[in-house]
């Protein structure tokens, strides 16, 4: 089993998983499964992975067979595993604990294909369903602290597998960024009556210029403190601090929304790596006024280097104006018939 | 001129320079020296950098020509630039700020070699007293705030020349990282009555299994919840909050830790692509007791995806226990031959 071990200087979390490692020398996460290679995650090869804990299939078929749409699975590799006792044992001057927790990876489609924007829009909504009945789920193990919802894309992007799919790692311990967050959160609402989100949401949607997608209920925008280029962030337009709640005719179009995003960034960039993640309220806590949830996605595009580690800061070569307006213009129907012809739909 | 943009719900700024970038599309940095062609900071090239700010040459031989053997120059792309007000404003429920601050860059050697470990070790003293030169005189200009030494290898560790060198950039504003760890540091001090990272140093000098290198004043380490594969941080083994306050004496015997530590590092992983960064007390304060300066040396060999971002938490698939030894357990004489055979010295 792996440790979490606590950097009392940073005062981050670090899990040291050894057995995810072959040797130190070859310590390179990802490529695992080589390229054009045998795929795990296809159709057909369920056996290839650990029985499935959830998968949405037709009625009356067995599981891990084929015949599903969106299969979850716990992750071969496990960074955290369920066994285990939570507690934490001082060492010397640090803390470490067990590393247990929740680790799995939800394969989003049946077909070899690698984005949901090389899929039918509609095709992302149970993947957005698959997360809430995780997360709704994982709630019961009162061990667990966290949720963590992500995705990562392309190899420089950390992706270890290229079939579209994404990830939840459950943490015993509250995140940092998720905490710092919903620190500032909390003193704004303290100060000013309101949540920060919702009064940038109001913000951006009266300016415009970093809005990239809007629905009734959602909006696409490029932050205004973006840390890359391209970075976006989506957000319900009304306040709601718990992904989990959100019921499932808005989660349908937050899906609608989330494809449409991706899918401008996609025909911006041609296809970069990036990585998305789902920041929410924790496992442990009822829905609050001052938090807001939201999914932030990352292109790789620029390096993070010295400056990035020392400081916390990032450098931005592009302006989120630029970006958001380079996005608006794609031309919506030319970038969705290319993806679905690069996924083989057309 | 960039602008600094804060992020009120993650409490970072960041740089949005959008002079670095050529066009949205292109929006990757580094590689603006292709490989092998010409490169600006060799010797002779003097006109083709921006005037010398500090260089370290003979006697009697005249700025911006040959002779030299450490050389600081503005960066040609600079992050920040010295001219304008740090005034800080709102924008609705943003603040921002001028792009003011310094960024220069340390050219390490007239060589066009790709790493210290491949000049001899006493050529890196120099480096460090140009670190601390111009630590010393930044101080002077009041609107700055903090200065972050930092060195950026290989192209995945977002060197955009690969000729030996290193930067700096001054903010007007604290870094969140420093300010998080001086912090930590601080309560530490508080409820212990010591510095945490001398106690920390007392700790592992104990235990002896992370340690790498150990002189009379200096220990590289690898810390205890490392981030990353052989991750190593260097310290004074004896209090000091300031870098720039090191006695000279002191400094030449840190260079030759950071010399046979990088050496170690190079040896195990076959030259890995990483980032170093100085982490001490920012400009404006008078040295404290709580906190410890220290260089942080990341290398890059696993890929940063979605669960860091979205945690700032780090999965480390090797013990720090493990790289150590493997460090530990080069044969210094033979990895010193191979590196400066590497740099055309032998």
């Amino acid at each position: 089993m792996g440790q979490l071990r606590c950097d009392p200087v940073g005062g981050r979390w670090v899990i040291v998983a050894a057995e995810r490692g072959a040797r130190p020398g070859d310590s390179r996460r990802g490529a695992r499964v080589p390229k054009g290679g045998f795929c795990p995650f296809c159709e057909g090869n369920e056996d290839r992975t650990p029985p499935e804990i959830l998968a949405y299939r037709n009625d009356g078929l067995p599981a891990d067979g084929p015949g599903w749409r969106v299969r979850v699975v716990p992750n071969k590799y496990p960074a955290l595993q369920s066994e285990g006792d939570p507690e934490q044992r001082d060492y010397g001057v640090y803390e470490v604990r067990n590393g247990i927790g929740a680790h799995e990876v939800f394969i989003e489609s049946p077909k070899h294909v690698l984005s949901p924007t090389e899929l039918p829009a509609d095709d992302l909504k149970e993947v957005m369903w698959a997360y809430q009945d995780r997360m709704r789920e994982l709630k019961n193990d009162k061990r667990l602290i966290y949720a963590l919802v992500f995705k990562n894309v392309g190899e420089s992007g950390g992706a270890s597998v290229e079939h579209t799919h994404s990830q939840l790692i459950c943490t015993p311990v509250m995140p940092k960024r998720v905490q710092e967050e919903m620190a500032n959160c909390e003193e704004f609402f303290k100060s000013e009556g309101r949540c920060l989100l919702c009064e940038i949401v109001a913000h951006e949607l009266r300016e415009r210029e970093r809005v990239i997608v809007e629905s009734d209920r959602f909006v696409a925008l490029a932050p205004y403190a973006s840390r890359f280029p391209f970075e976006m962030w989506i957000l319900p337009k009304g306040h709601a601090s718990h992904f989990e709640e959100t019921p499932r005719d808005a989660l349908d179009e937050f899906a609608g929304v989330l494809h449409e995003a991706l899918l401008r960034l996609d025909a911006s960039l041609e296809q970069p790596p990036y990585n998305y993640l789902l920041h929410t309220g924790p496992l442990t806590r009822a829905p609050v006024d001052y938090y807001h949830w939201h999914v932030e996605v990352i292109p790789r595009v620029t390096s993070v280097a010295g400056f990035e580690w020392g400081t916390g800061f990032y450098i931005n070569p592009v302006a989120p104006e630029t970006a958001a307006e380079c996005m608006r213009n794609v031309v919506l129907e030319e970038a969705r018939e290319h993806a679905l012809g690069r996924g083989g739909a057309l």
